[in-house]
């Protein structure tokens, strides 16, 4: 199996001030392609470590991809290290990248510094893959009998240039044949998870592999990935399987496809000619913006209240002053009269709606990460409780999520009934 | 300066199951104690790999702290590998995490089997720190000059026993002052950042490090570093090149502490007893999820409207249909409309609207990346269009950044005039 080694370059890094996303990113495209990664390594914008590294990882593995240190300042230095590293003297202006240095700085009305027209200057050793979303090309070194691609660190560009990558990887080096499955699930953690198709996964043939990928905003995928095997049964031996998962898990697996539980709950929707609203309070906006990342969303999706202060839910969305008074802001009365409220000032056929605390702290009667969550249609309304125990952020994240998941589970019900 | 190592074990990151975030958690405990760290290797739990990275980690570091591998499964081998590497022949039980182990267990209602009782088996080569939630204990080896420190992997534990961890450290070797200044600008990319303050960055003395650290919402963060002064002098020469930074880019800097564009609006607000609320086409929600990502929020924000169907700012936000015929939906008028409508709606004092185009594609007048963002107050209203070139989103970013943006400079001015 070919092996890959992942170096992040750049001293915010090093001292914790970001956490180094692109690694595990690079590791799952790599994955996917059939290529191993056997180290990953962080380091400073320092020449001597840079090199040092390099040369010990281009001594270890087939390929090395690095990340930053390509940014038009001064302390971004991995260009003029890869120069020397691959034995140029000279630099060449790369007329495509050029083009979209121009074009980037132009959309932003920006005029164009010499640093910035020094970014499409590569050395005369690399080959170049052109970056389409920022203005720092990928270059691709032969050295040896290793390859190394040196990418952009910003984790925006190096997601859209991986597929690029991944392809010249495979170009030069003989990849095993492999096929991927995405099983989308919720409502189980990856232990409980784990354990209920225990003996399914104990009977998976050797070129069948299982990997867990846990989402906070998207429950846990399952990929099952079937190396070296290309005959026309590949497909096939793989549909039987997802079958058999499909038999044992039913309903906490919401798609076959690698897709958002607002884009699973969007393309239902849309087939069923409905729309929904939503109703925001400890979520604030989480929810809109889950439906709105899913392009399209204006065939399915009308809009929101976020209700953060009481005021607003009594105004806006007709909560009556008596219900907040007595059953509390955190409780089903409130949640259900904020999804009916939205309901009717949108007019949308669905309707989801959360009230709850977030964090830091509880409200005396309930414990932070305590949320209430309402659906509701012409033909009814459900609502329920959820406990979750995290920092702010990541409550809010799991609450929103909850929400998508009851949505389509009620609309799914719905339909079925 | 005192250097560390640190080194993560387990196959979940090489093929990107997980994110490494100890890793950054590990160094921003370090740095804070003036230990520096020179790199950061990830490998997986695979025993030629371990003794080759911690061999050669031992020969580069002071410090060396691996995290993982530690759990009662076959799967985790750190454990041996580390008795291996200090020369062990045998374990001895360690008192204090025994009876952590015990206690651990007993509250989760769990019988106590022999592979957990050999969690507090530990090499006798090491000192220990006790895990106080986990099972795995901390084990400390002084190998040559260098320490090496074994970690649990579970974030939650690593965290906990960082402290007694660094600790150890600063027991064991003199370490260095290091300090930190955060300075937050918005409006300037990167490179044009970097040219307007060119020759403030070239008269920094040699123990002053800058560094760029770019992102999409929060705009390019500066970060001024100070090595190896404790003097009490040190605080004043930070004060002294900050303040020279502050007189060249003015309103470009909207915070020096380490926050969000959000959190530094919440504060404002606060401080003047104000409140304000949004409304949202193309952003869907963004622009009060940041918002409501900061705790305490409720203090200072209302709520908001996604009025993604043109049906919605009618009816909730009351824009005249007139309006929308007449100027198009992405118009300067109709984000007007949209600012003051939730205004009105939500007694807020100060509003913000977007209404745009996130993509993919544009309306046939406006490209795709095109927004107008209204501000307004008791005392006025203004709107200002934008155009970006990303995806959908990033443009949701961008946009919502830009409007946070525009927001404080319109509060600061009216404060001002």
């Amino acid at each position: 199996m070919i092996q890959a080694s992942v170096c992040t370059i750049g001293d915010e890094i090093l001292i914790g001030q970001i956490t180094d996303t692109n690694s595990a990113m690079i590791a799952r495209a790599l994955g996917a392609a059939g290529i191993s990664v056997r180290r990953m390594v962080s380091i400073g914008d320092n020449r001597e470590d840079i090199l040092d590294t390099l040369r010990k990882e281009l001594s270890l593995s087939d390929i090395v991809i690095t990340t930053g240190g390509l940014g038009p300042t001064k302390d971004d230095i991995t260009k003029g290290v890869l120069a020397e590293l691959s034995g140029s003297n000279s630099y060449v202006e790369h007329e495509g990248q050029m083009e979209m240095v121009v074009k980037i700085l132009s959309s932003r009305g920006l005029d164009i510094l010499d640093i910035n027209r020094a970014q499409a200057m590569v050395p005369d050793t690399c080959k170049v893959i052109v970056n389409r979303r920022g203005t720092a090309p990928i270059m691709v070194f032969p050295i040896g009998r290793s390859t190394l691609y040196s990418m952009p660190g910003v984790p925006f560009e190096t997601e859209a240039a991986l597929p690029d990558v991944v392809q010249d990887i495979v170009s030069r080096y003989p990849v095993s044949c492999i096929k991927h499955r995405n099983i989308m699930t919720y409502g189980l953690a990856e232990s409980a998870l784990s354990k209920k198709i225990a003996s399914w996964e104990d009977s998976l043939p050797s070129d069948m592999h299982l990997a867990y990928l846990p989402n906070p905003l998207s429950g846990v995928k399952l990929r099952l990935s079937l190396v070296g095997d290309d005959s026309s049964r590949a497909e096939t031996r793989l549909d039987g399987k997802i079958a058999e998962l499909e038999a044992i898990l039913g309903e906490n697996i919401y798609s076959c496809e690698e897709e958002s539980l607002a884009r699973t709950i969007g393309k239902l929707l849309k087939s069923l000619g409905k729309t929904v609203s939503a109703a925001e309070s400890c979520t604030g906006g989480e929810i809109s913006h889950l439906f709105t990342s899913v392009a399209g969303a204006s065939s399915w999706y009308l809009g929101s209240v976020t209700s953060y202060a009481i005021s607003v839910k009594e105004s806006v969305l007709g909560v009556p002053k008596r219900i907040i008074e007595e059953k509390g802001v955190v409780s089903a009365e409130v949640a259900e009269a904020m999804a009916a409220g939205v309901r009717k000032l949108t007019g949308s056929d669905y309707a989801v709606a959360t009230t709850g605390l977030a964090g830091p702290g509880g409200d005396g009667v309930n414990p932070e990460g305590t949320v209430w969550i309402a659906v509701c249609s012409e033909k009814g309304t459900q609502s329920r409780k959820y406990n979750y125990s995290n920092d702010r952020l990541r409550n809010i994240e799991r609450f929103s999520a909850s929400a998508l998941y009851f949505l389509l589970t009620f609309i799914k019900n719905e339909i079925n009934h």
